[in-house]
């Protein structure tokens, strides 16, 4: 299975007075990417919080490697990177579409959370068929690739 | 009881590169005035939440009268000027703190809505006591004062 | 000319606790068909900013008809109504691309600002020509559309 | 001197569809305690950005400890910990003011940009009262205060 990139356009309400994306919206376009990642599997991300299961952040970070303006189409490659029982980690690659030009790297880490039981709990456990799919994609974290 | 202003600073991940805060944030300060309003009269928006009760937002509106800036201290004026049994409209003004000149006037309307019965409901049968309270402080709709 | 409506996903982290879409996301998708909207008439936004020339934003209001929900795709409507020499103004209908709903209703009014000049200028002479562009596409603000 | 932690409360548009402060949050509220560290210490942020130097992110990161909540209010304690002439680096803190307990950490990294020469300068050069004061403010990166 090949995934491609999520693409988007950057907005003007996402430029601050630099003249420039304000570095907060790119936690946010790593999420659109996540979504859109579970959507390319064909086990939408709207699935599995239906099932009850939603994924909590453990931890988020970005590193800002050129400017991106309004207008630009950027490209955002996500890539599991660690599947185990109850958490996950997952880079991204923001490039721009134009040029080729890397603008940022990034990484969340998740594990799982249950609205019912109000709990962490082993996605593994809990939606197996997720966790298998998520594991058959999960790629070395090669140093290259970041 | 007198209701003081919501007094809240503008900041930078807020401004657009136009160099001033982007106008859509504005709509967000009337709802954080809408509840620091509610916590000035003693029933916390998240006593009417816990009780299940939602307020929906049936419209918003904002007319922009001057620019505010990176910094710029910003007092929201609320202003209950509609009760009906399951409607109210609420007006905002938005005044530069240092120099007291008008930024933004703002309207919202807004129904209540049972997240248990999942469909609009009459505040004034589900919870008698804000009904009342909210009653008791609506004032007219002034020409000069918007 | 035909404009195609601007497609876009309700994404995760424009919703709140309700469940549903923040309403102040409204005004900043009216300003993404705005965008795209001039992408269309091949006049885009960064031509206007970079020939000195911003859109400033008069008012922005929205009635919510229906709630929009996390993974919806909405299609954005947007009209010209009125194009005067120094102001306009453009109307949006919001709907729910799967079943056609409407989601919302919106209008915004602008004039445009000289960065150079630091005051509002007339399109007209500004930018005689994307003024022309717009004035060709300007439509009757029917009742029916709204 | 001794610096105050920026305190502000969790608003309502910051939630998502969890329940809890949407993570990207947390980022803007980050840059919000930056701005405020730097009032504190009578060098406000807009001096810096009116003498032509921007503070370019150059890494942001978080740690997610437990949840906050709409109206939690949160106190971000922000240090510098690492001073050189072109760069610094930021801790942060965020703990829930009525229960002291750790709701995040996490860090920034910055360089400075000139509006001017359209590059990173050094501080030390630009403004070199404003490295004297980050330098005599930047404390150890302890491991315990993480």
């Amino acid at each position: 299975m090949t995934i491609k990139p999520y693409v988007r356009k950057a907005q003007f309400h996402e430029t601050d007075q630099m003249g420039i994306i304000h570095h907060a919206n790119y936690i946010k376009w790593f999420e659109e990417a996540r979504v859109d990642f579970m959507e390319q599997i064909h086990y939408g991300y709207d699935r599995a919080t239906e099932a009850g299961i939603d994924f909590a952040v453990l931890s988020a970070s970005c590193e800002y490697k050129s400017m991106t303006r309004f207008n630009d189409t950027v490209a955002v490659e996500c890539r599991i990177t660690s599947m185990e029982p109850s958490r996950m980690s997952v880079l991204y690659r923001v490039l721009d579409v134009a040029t080729g030009e890397l603008r940022a790297t990034g990484e969340t880490r998740h594990c799982f959370y249950s609205r019912i039981r109000k709990r962490p709990v082993a996605l593994k456990k809990e939606l197996p068929e997720l966790y298998d799919l998520f594991k058959s994609l999960a790629g070395p974290n090669e140093t290259e690739s970041k």
